[in-house]
């Protein structure tokens, strides 16, 4: 039909305005990916990748849901077959992925790491194998220089607070131009489901803190120690992975009988549970308004429901879904309780069930107080919802309820060196959906170097202006 | 690019029949805007605006809420700067507002009621300023010329039971050819959560009323006088405000006794709460059934979440926002218990969460029974769904499980003399909805006749037969 | 405006590749109804149509409810006035359903069974009506041959497990082409709400099945013996319609304790019904797992709202609506229960309200095994989502969150002999879709092969290789 490549230049723009936007102002602009889950060793180290196999497969649990989805046995997915093999079950999928975020990011990538225009099909599939393993046993193709050809300025790593961020230090120390920041994670510190793994990571949170914990209070004084250490090693984000949000009553009294029970051992009520994360969440909040960081919530998910594959291959491997939770009147209590103290900083909220997006989209309104321009942010389209229909979304509500042109914009969420491309998926469809607009006259044409403003803010300037890394 | 102005004949109109219905069918007719929060006494007093400040940014909180996320301190926004001071964060804040129904809804009241076609950004604001006041300083800009201007024919205020209704007496006494009629608005007569305001409330009603209220029975009394007051003076419609739908079990005594409880003081568990105010909804119902009304409820919104706020500048200054309610099997149980009785009104019920279109819009379908077309309506695009993408999926949801045909249409549910432009918006919607499913085949171009029939229903005589004035 | 009737070649066809798609592939495949409420004594009799009346407005609730909404009366609708008289006020309301689902089936059914292009209004519903019923007086219009003309190949209808399936077993003797098959649908076997209807259920039960009842496991034996005939009889896959999804932990002598006193007489607790269907559901699992059947659940749906009418008309009379339920845990917990007995069977999940389409659709996710493609499967749009945007948001959440390519497509779930209208109805949609992103080149139109098997698969491949019956 035609001769043009599946990912050419003008994939996804759609209209003269969106190619202007797109290639004269977007594309040129370097990555600022503020949420990720990048392994920082592998950058410490520069890894190199044996395969296309272990670069793509080895960790991605969307690519392994598809491969089940398809009907691929577990052995080609986490199993112990070959490279080849598995890329072969791979490049055989590919075909019953067309319409899911995994056909275009697949090829975005091809294209745009590796320079191939082909399709993958079984066809095509042992020239790219081959072509791209090709690539990656040159230097070109490290960690590093990956990141380098895709103009990341600064990413923002996933951390516990007892992390020792060792090879954060190691990064920064050799000079590496890229930005290798981390974020600080605390859900560890929360999680007293399990008395005995709380147990344990008190005393792990104690002694690399040097602060002996035997109460509830001691607790956030270890905390502190190492927030501030955190800070030292320039991370400016918080973020926190939660059901929902909670924001139940509690006294101080409470704190103290609910984490001598726990960490004595006993089991707690649904009750003390709620207590005890809804006193965490503040503190962490108050520590994160104090330094002025961003705080992020992603909220939403219900995790490893398949219990069966849970004993065999563990968790973060494909089995977590979107949870349904009533969580509007918590998440307006929590922030209006740090509001009251002044101690609301900056925030993000991310939802995972696109039901919740309007929801987030008007309770963030409730909390902007004109000191920081978009300083309760809903969070780009996230996990299950990072994909065009998802941003689209994301970005709709938020254009009606909010702000748009206050965006902070892209990140990636993935541990993967190749996945930049997402960020090019993201401008091309922001630069679609708003020349677009232009194109029907919803937007002015005759305010063009605003609406580029926009495109450039959106795509790098907000979020550069806002985390001040 | 372009010469033509933003606002031009053909906005948002994207195709040829579009163009046809809304110029030759939709333009012309008068406005019945069936629910506003207009002050009666500044129709009353033809009250003159000192400045487009005072018009547009005096009590807009959907503009409050902009300029804070916009960054734009509290004093240009409720405090003591400067009207031009105000308008000038306001034009700045102008161009980071593209995509916002506010940016639509700007221009549209520039062009409308000012006939201005500049786009609004800093360089302009001064001359739209300055050529804004000198309009509104000359009597063609006072508040009934401009409802004269708009071609409206008749509008509902939001009013309480206990209100005396006096400019609204006024206004019909003037000779004021624009129907300015009361609604009733009983919220406070079932806010029992706050015994000392409850008692005063009550209090209050019985004055008025000149019933002596002792018990559940009696505020019902008291209440039926008044109703029958409002209807005297034209009003044809309640309205609700519920954060959910309310439909317990309960008895007379219960009621009795909770009544007691609150008039002395002392404050209700949630369950008594909840049977008193599905006690009162039943209540509220029969009165309208009685008396051939339309009903309406706006469900779904939490209000006053930022407290530090509240305390600052009160209620409704833009901190509320959307609920998650678990609503309808209540809301069937509800209508259920007063079609059993044959006292189930026409009735109109808006959800704010747009995640509840679809529920809502099978629930109005359960309760259709052949006596007046589109007896139950699923209502505009409310609130935050006032904008274009709210009012699409209203009229789609609506379209595909319900019949669009008899849909009373829009309304401004605002307290601005401009906002009628909104009329104009919607309709403008509508027709390129319809224009669009001709042009696409989806409807028959042969069947034009009751196409356009349906586009002046919709715009006009739906609500025009369905209310009755 | 144009010569071209409603309904022409390419309805619903916006692009080339639209249109070869559909009119090169999907066009020609034969129908597999794998869920439908045909009635088959009517086709093992070869029932005959007295009137187009009949046919259309016999038992469709869809229409009834537009009826109603139009303002039409009950005598007109399922009372007792003439088939014209109803066939009248069915032509009157047509004109105020267009966008409503209704316009395009009923001209799908009129043009596609009875080769009539008109569009049905009050001056055309004369000459139609007699056109229609002319032609049902003829053998060709009879209920099998209206199955022969629409190419079905296969349909499964709806059964209790104490149905004698004798209408099935006629069917097959006669010879009749078209495969028509049971579904087990044993609601009525966890239904314990109403003790003495439940005690009348188990009676039959064990009087069909030979097996005497005294206990929960008795229950599961008997229905072993229906299950073991079901299969006998071709049975390929269960149905169970549920307000949401159970998952409550159980022993087994609490199962026995509420088996004596449901049996007993005595109502049930709410905790005692749910623990009762959540074990249920386990033996129906297990049941369908050992034969290798698909296990269906329609879900979401809250039944009979309108008393009154329930008392003049009884049940299924269009008066069911969306539920609002939280059920993602349990819906979750139940599969990995089944699954971690490697007893989960192909399973297909149905949603009626549509915000739980993302939750349903990350899901399915949690449980495919690589075993069998798509084997858990987000049903197609169910009851009011089976319309145009029904489809396309079911097929856009499929697609981003699973692989749409592995769709076992459409069905019916109509009582309808014309209903099949509604598979090239889907089709088209589907075409369309597709089309769409080959023509904005979101899919390579370079694998044009691919993409028509694809369309294939769904429109009918995927069924008859999923189902095997």
């Amino acid at each position: 039909m035609t001769n043009k490549p599946f990912i050419h230049e003008n994939f996804l723009l759609q209209n003269e305005t969106a190619v202007h936007l797109f290639h004269d102002h977007a594309k040129k602009l370097p990555i600022i990916d503020y949420h990720c889950h990048l392994n920082p060793q592998e950058v410490a180290e520069d890894h190199k990748f044996r395969s296309i196999t272990e670069l793509w497969l080895g960790g991605d649990h969307y690519k392994w849901r598809a491969l089940r989805t398809n009907g691929v046995a577990e052995k080609f997915i986490t199993g112990d077959a070959s490279d080849w093999d598995k890329f072969q079950k791979w490049a055989e999928t590919m075909p019953y992925c067309m319409r899911n975020p995994l056909y275009h990011w697949t090829h975005l990538e091809l294209k745009t790491c590796f320079g191939i225009d082909k399709v993958l099909n079984p066809q095509t599939a042992k020239e790219i194998y081959d072509e791209c393993n090709e690539k990656l046993a040159s230097p070109e193709f490290s960690a590093r220089n990956l990141m380098l050809h895709y103009n990341v300025e600064a990413v923002c790593t996933t951390d516990d607070p007892v992390d020792s961020l060792e090879y954060h230090k190691q990064v920064r120390e050799s000079g590496f131009k890229v930005k290798v920041l981390p974020t600080w994670r605390p859900d560890m510190a929360m999680t007293v489901e399990n008395p005995s793994a709380y147990r344990d990571y008190i005393d792990k949170l104690a002694k690399v803190s040097g602060v002996s914990i035997n109460c509830f209070d001691d607790i956030v004084k270890a905390l502190l120690v190492r927030h501030k250490y955190f800070e030292e090693q320039g991370c400016r984000l918080s973020d926190h992975g939660m059901e929902e949000f909670y924001a139940d009553d509690f006294t101080a009294k409470e704190l103290d009988e609910i984490f001598s029970k726990v960490y004595g051992g006993t089991a707690l009520t649904e009750s003390e549970i709620r207590k005890f994360k809804s006193a965490m969440l503040i503190e962490f909040g108050k520590m994160d308004a104090d330094t002025g960081w961003t705080q992020q919530f992603h909220y939403g998910v219900i995790r490893n429901q398949n219990t069966k594959m849970f004993n065999l291959i563990g968790k973060d491997t494909g089995f977590d879904s979107m949870a349904q939770v009533m969580t509007a009147k918590a998440m307006n209590r929590y922030m209006d309780r740090l509001n009251s103290m002044d101690k609301l900083t900056k925030t993000i909220i991310y939802n995972l069930n696109p039901s919740d997006f309007e929801m987030v989209g008007t309770t963030i309104g409730n909390f902007q107080d004109g000191s920081v321009p978009g300083k309760i942010q809903l969070g780009a389209g996230w996990w299950f919802l990072d994909q065009k229909n998802g941003m689209e979304q994301q970005m709709e509500v938020l254009s009606m309820l909010g702000l748009l042109s206050r965006f902070v914009g892209m990140l990636t969420d993935s541990r993967s060196f190749v996945s930049y491309a997402r960020h090019e998926y993201f401008r091309r469809i922001l630069c679609n959906l708003i020349g677009n607009d232009v194109e029907k006259g919803e937007i002015p044409a005759s305010e063009m170097s605003r609406i580029e403003q926009m495109i450039e803010d959106i795509s790098y300037y907000n979020a550069k202006r806002f985390f001040k890394f």
